[in-house]
């Protein structure tokens, strides 16, 4: 382990971090509101980077991927500890625990909240909310390694970290300049999403923050009623559709930008992802349709739409209570909430390449079956999938079904049923936000108890990271040096 | 494919079939019952089985893999379907909906029921129950093999498509040899337990079924209250002890008789086994402390290793209804209900050596994550696992849980509940029995609709086969000759 590296690339994190919370404060200062609250964090990240700024922030030799790890974390863990911290200075809750479930729910773009009421917190503290779920959405290090030169050196290290997804470090020459492009495509796509909502009728602030937390794939609203407080059906649709956009590889926008469509139409988790949406649409509509829950086929449409938008893209925002529809339209929610967007995209979940891998191996398995002698490659966009590969999603998925079984343990022991227990944590390490039962769409995560936020908190955490990069850390001999 | 080799092999079996209902036949006759109820399947059978016996039993060439998959499945639909009348002509249901759950329920080794009172069912069909548990339990084919000599060609593809594990083929130098020294073992284990539940106050009756049942790890029981009915802490307790050792590969107790203890000693499944066990015990009888469910340290322990037990090797009888217990026990149970016992034993679930194989694969890919150069091997029983076990265990798990999610949105569209729909479906296709909430210990099946109760018929056959052997059928081109 390089220590001396590790400790100047947090510096420059934490550098990068006084940049970001210098938005809110000023937003703060705008509406009139407490400034202070951001202003003391702010304050604690610049002392931190510049200490370490005495020493350079450049690492004195390329990163490891130990020490990528590492970095990640700290990253994320300084983010949710210190994006905290103006939940409580500014009044918004008495309760850390809350503060840094908040916190974690909005840099995770999970967007499970323990505010009952939204509408009464400062607007700060709501624009706050949704500009962590910005950030946390394309990645935090990706911000960091597209602005901050000195993290040019491993940040390859740093972004297969934070997310691990195929081939994104290779898109550009430099690593820099791909992490530019894509929070480029990013901020276009919040751009023009705030314009459509605006057309829609919302108000700039709530257009900006609804555009944020879309684009995230995250799901924290202005309003109590979430989107539905709109009445707007054109803004159901634009929002339906951009979360659906945001679900897929920006990878692809990048290519697409690039004129490279072959790519594109090749693409085999493009093509899973829409499949998946298109029939559990389909199947939602008509179990809506048969349940008589709304008025005809164009409203039964427009809210499976939202729904399995909002789920499978781990979104979070509702127009309707879903815990209340057909069995069939909630065990098509269910596998959603599990399954997720594409990697490399703001979603979570378990995502639908390694859902896509996981279908030819068992294609192959049967087949070898029926043929012992046969010898059959799985092939993803043409490609055959190494070895490697094949083991690391495998593992991926089920460590992440671990994780979903601690978490459904550890909530299930502070007295809440099977089904709130069961959905909380998929929905948590899924980074979707709501889940059924007592944690549906219309209610909030704020009657769990103090531990148990904060284990949601860290499975939150572990979710966006894709389970690996903190599972790593506890290894036995992680921090010896090899 | 050689249609006269399995058209053969199918007759051979129907001749077999035709020895077993003999017996039910004969309780019935000496309990004075209706007879006929067995009579006219047993009839019907002989009918099959002479048309076959025209051309001869034994197959023209050695069966291949295909071969053998296909008369695995015809024989245990037969079997279910065959087992399904006598619960119709006996007049305990009227619904050959109900018999068909019923009946694959008992041979699967479910444990699952329709009924609501068995305690007013004739004695025969009480016994028909518990004898279809046993004769599924060791397996249909491992028997069908052991007696009958014409099945000795190709035997081995039979098993194998039964109950894929490693190694049981291997044991003794002729297949039916080993699928003897199987039923012996089977049978007597069988007669201790017996001896004992005699011993603990049971008449034979009441003896020789629960033993079938325990064995089987099914679970029918021939009271309504299941084993709470017999209020004996020594009959729990015998009833706790040979549901574990049934769970445990049949292989190492022909291993133990053959005095070769060294294997036992290094064998990794037996060593997670026992470990999920005493942990699981350990947490559900701290948890029901914590709960003060029951009266002290004694008590508890007791409770919690028998519903451990019962869960955890997929046999699915009640001393207590643990749908009221803590919310961490449940989770605890819900947990064993997935995973299930030892690969070649008679219990059902994912089972412990895929666990442990998919630990182990989990393992090195965190190390392989902070350390990319490493080789690493896993080892099971000390020799390295190739990577086609690997990949089918893999697949295996996947595609169980993929039936799962399948099942689940089958009950769930009929409006019951997620934890109903869920836990059911867990229940179902790991041959365990009950669930949770609406398909809890305390209750039964009878409720859902008959298409429910066929699609979950398909499912306990589908978990018996552990997957693949069904799964494989609906390839394409699964039935053209390669």
């Amino acid at each position: 382990m390089n220590f001396q590296s590790l400790f100047r690339s947090t510096a420059a994190v934490c550098a990068g971090f006084v940049l970001v919370f210098l938005i809110p404060t000023g937003v703060a200062l705008f509406y009139g509101e407490r400034w202070l609250a951001f202003g003391v964090p702010t304050g604690i990240l610049a002392l931190v980077a510049m200490a370490g700024g005495l020493y350079g922030f450049r690492p004195v030799k390329p990163l490891g991927p130990r020490e990528g790890i590492l970095i990640v974390v700290i990253t994320w863990t300084i983010a949710c500890l210190a994006g905290a911290v103006p939940f409580v200075l500014s009044g918004a809750t008495t309760s850390f625990a809350d503060a840094l479930f908040e916190s974690a729910s909005g840099f995770t773009t999970t967007g499970s909240s323990i505010f009952s009421d939204v509408e009464s917190l400062p607007r700060s503290i709501l624009f706050w909310r949704s500009f962590s779920h910005w950030l946390g959405g394309m990645g935090i290090l990706v911000l960091a390694v597209a602005i901050l030169p000195a993290l040019g050196i491993g940040g390859f290290q740093l972004l297969r970290a934070e997310a691990p997804g195929p081939d994104v470090e290779r898109l550009a020459p430099r690593i820099a300049q791909t992490a530019q492009v894509f929070w480029i495509i990013y901020a276009g796509m919040t751009a023009i999403e705030t314009g459509l909502l605006m057309f829609g009728g919302m108000n700039l602030f709530d257009a900006v923050n609804h555009s944020f937390a879309t684009l995230a794939t995250g799901g924290f609203s202005t309003r109590n009623a979430s989107i539905a407080a709109f009445h707007s059906p054109f803004i159901e649709w634009v929002i339906a559709s951009f979360m659906i956009l945001s679900g897929v590889n920006f990878a692809l926008y990048f290519r697409a930008l690039m004129r490279d469509f072959g790519r594109i139409r090749d693409d085999s988790e493009l093509k899973s992802y829409t499949g998946f949406l298109l029939t559990s649409i389909a199947v939602v509509t008509v179990s809506l349709m048969a349940g008589k829950s709304y008025a005809g086929f164009g409203e039964s449409l427009r809210y499976a739409t939202f729904q399995v938008a909002t789920l499978a893209t781990s979104t979070g925002f509702a127009t309707a209570d879903y815990t209340v529809w057909p069995g069939l339209s909630k065990s098509v929610l269910l596998i959603a909430l599990l399954l997720g967007g594409c990697v490399g995209s703001t979603s979570g979940g378990v995502k639908m390449l390694h859902v896509t891998v996981l279908g030819k191996m068992i294609g192959r398995q049967l087949r070898q079956l029926a043929n012992p002698q046969a010898v059959i490659a799985i092939r993803i966009n043409r490609k055959p999938v190494d070895d490697r590969t094949e083991r690391s999603i495998v593992g991926f998925v089920v460590l992440y079904l671990m994780v979903v079984a601690i978490s459904t343990i550890v909530v299930a022991s502070s007295g809440a049923d099977l089904e709130t227990a069961f959905s909380a944590s998929l929905a948590v390490i899924g980074n979707v936000g709501p889940g059924f039962s007592q944690v549906g769409p219309t209610l909030n995560f704020g009657f769990l108890p103090d531990y148990v936020k904060i284990v949601l908190s860290a499975v939150m955490v572990i979710g966006r990271l894709e389970v690996y990069t903190v599972a790593v850390l506890f290894l036995p001999g992680f921090f010896r040096s090899w």
